[in-house]
């Protein structure tokens, strides 16, 4: 990001701007001592002081005495997050599946639930309904209190009310999912596109810690990307999600996509395409898909995969060209994907993307979260605003 | 863009902070009274007369009566920023020629230089001798003392340090020119990637005012894409521009590219391309490959550039479904496209693009600065450090 604002700041906003990240510190990056907060922070030790003491008062955080000392004299106290003093729920709609988790400060889960879809497509009012019927006895058996919402859904949403637009693989068009569960649940719900959820989770707590620059690839039935630039998630018109990659067209003429145009690169390299690679039922459940992708031989993979690499390196080249990450993080199902697979899709995006030699080499893995990915991410949407009021 | 940094903020800061902002302001929207800054930047009179005094003791803006007065009683005074208070250097490198200006505070241009390359390439030696010698008589003659230099480069640019990684049409790699002109001029040099740095012009000044999240479109020979998230130019890993649209590959085993791969964007939709649309010679000067488009009557685009528009219309959908913008700039050589040709194009991506369904919509405009757009980007580009230390 470049370009200063045209905004002014008043000094009453500077101390309530330090309490936030001064928590947020805590929450992504855990325990601490108070100087190695105010070196983390830019702050000196009796602004840390003062800040810290307020948020014990709030009991928010707390100090302690470290298990392990390192050198002699009195140990320095670690301030800790308390888990329990702000819960978020949060919710990840998949096309097959439904999760939820009541999340605490520091990410911790505290309890879970879920549910299946086993035919046909899931309507809005009922997963709306299946979302408040199972997160009431969740919250009543951890006994907490969540303060806030965070939802992932497979399409683009809006994210001022959580309103969404399209979720093609849902066939789900103009659902107010955002306004109905903050209705029904009395909380601030926020809700994000999955795969831009699926990046900040990797970032914050998975495969691109201390990667500013990043694009996460989600890929179940449907492909998507979110986008991670200078640490913060990127949008673009209206607060929507940046990075649709599934539609990319990168075959024109090629197959009918659900989106409605032809040859988008989620026919190329989704879960079917991926099925018709292998050689076995485009409807394979995804576990079929795994085991069959571990079972096979290292040496078969370059033939057997050969044109489906191709095609996952094509897209990701233009990702590279149009997004500038420094780190592409292969989500979902392509965790699953053979090592050599994964290394040979790296070296191609090297070789052919002007921006990845320009970057000296983009670095392709897969994710370190793998199906939690998302459902981590709606908590940490809900965290931002959370911590703020803390 | 969302997500809280983790950095603290200093209350010395904010003033500082506040001074360039007003500056900006200034420079950007053009002379205001002191109410209306005020209102503006959300800070009290008190701290705008401070402010403002304080930049006219040194001679940055200066107030004075409006020429016209509205309404009874005694006319508010203007702030107006004072174009030679600071003055930039601009440089705006292509392929077929190269321009420079020196442009003052409020972005008004002082004076012109340029130079054509008439045949084959230009040597990067070159270009740097051509600035340095072509900028001396420039500043000698309107007598002004530039405080920092801005440089638009086709290709991909190391912001730190204006290193060229890779112009593939100036067949340029591995060029540290910024560093050579900063040496030479003994002035901090601020280099960007040409489509970067027209839509920050045309964002500010051009077709894209009041649009936070606007794709602009460079077309010479090389297409390229320059992208504002937000009213913010989007960087990516290592400050490295995003959008290297014109090497997004959309014709599986189409044409070879400059860059290496084969059947990217640029090579149907670039100037050759539409060279070949119009059916005459690929080499065409841009005059003559804008007279003909200009001479067509209205009639005849759809059939004679119909397979054209469905390629530009192809690779926008992909733009508009990767980065999100509400409206897209197209620039250069595209701004003499037939209008109903641009309509054409709008409907399709408004038809095809999931996102651009969402957003109900992306505009599709043509520039509104044309050939200026770098070079008053460029000098954009420097205004960003100079503003904040006047």
């Amino acid at each position: 990001m470049s370009g200063p604002s045209t905004a002014g700041t008043r000094p009453d906003d500077v101390r309530r701007h330090n309490r936030a990240a001064l928590l947020r510190r805590l929450h992504v990056n855990g325990p601490a001592t108070r100087a190695s907060l105010a070196t983390a922070l830019g702050l000196n030790r009796s602004t840390i002081k003062a800040l810290v003491d307020s948020l014990a008062e709030g009991g928010v955080v707390e100090e302690r005495v470290p298990a392990r000392r390192g050198g002699a004299g009195r140990p320095s106290l670690l301030v800790l997050p308390r888990a329990r003093a702000a819960v978020v729920l949060a919710v990840d709609i998949r096309v097959e599946r439904a999760g939820m988790a009541l999340v605490g400060i520091g990410g911790e889960i505290l309890g879970r639930g879920s549910w299946n879809v086993r035919e046909g497509i899931q309507q809005p009012e009922e997963v709306f309904t299946k979302i408040v019927d199972t997160s009431g006895p969740l919250i009543d058996e951890l006994a907490v209190r969540p303060v806030a919402v965070g939802v992932s859904v497979p399409g683009v949403v809006r994210h001022s009310d959580g309103y969404v637009h399209e979720a093609p693989n849902l066939h789900w068009s103009d659902v107010p999912l955002g306004a109905w569960l903050s209705r029904a649940l009395g909380l601030g719900v926020h809700m994000g596109n999955d795969a831009e959820l699926g990046a900040l989770a990797e970032h914050l707590r998975g495969a691109a810690r201390g990667s500013g620059d990043v694009v996460y690839i989600s890929a179940d039935v449907g492909v998507g990307g979110g986008v991670i630039s200078n640490g913060v998630s990127m949008r673009g018109a209206g607060g929507h999600h940046i990075g649709e990659v599934g539609h990319m067209v990168v075959r024109p003429g090629g197959l009918r996509c659900y989106c409605g145009s032809y040859g988008c690169w989620e026919t190329e390299v989704g879960e079917h395409a991926l099925c018709r690679a292998l050689g076995i039922d485009e409807n394979s459940p995804v576990g079929t898909i795994v085991a069959e992708l571990r079972a096979m031989p290292a040496g078969t993979v370059a033939g057997r995969l050969g044109e489906y690499t191709e095609w996952l390196a094509l897209g990701l080249c233009n990702v590279v060209n149009l997004l500038c990450p420094q780190l592409v993080v292969l989500g979902d199902l392509f965790t699953a994907l053979p090592k050599q697979l994964v290394a040979r899709v790296e070296q191609l995006v090297r070789e052919r993307s002007l921006v990845s030699r320009a970057l000296g080499g983009t670095r392709v893995v897969t994710s370190a979260l793998g199906s939690d990915a998302k459902l981590l991410g709606a908590a940490e949407l809900a965290f931002e605003t959370v911590l703020a009021g803390c």
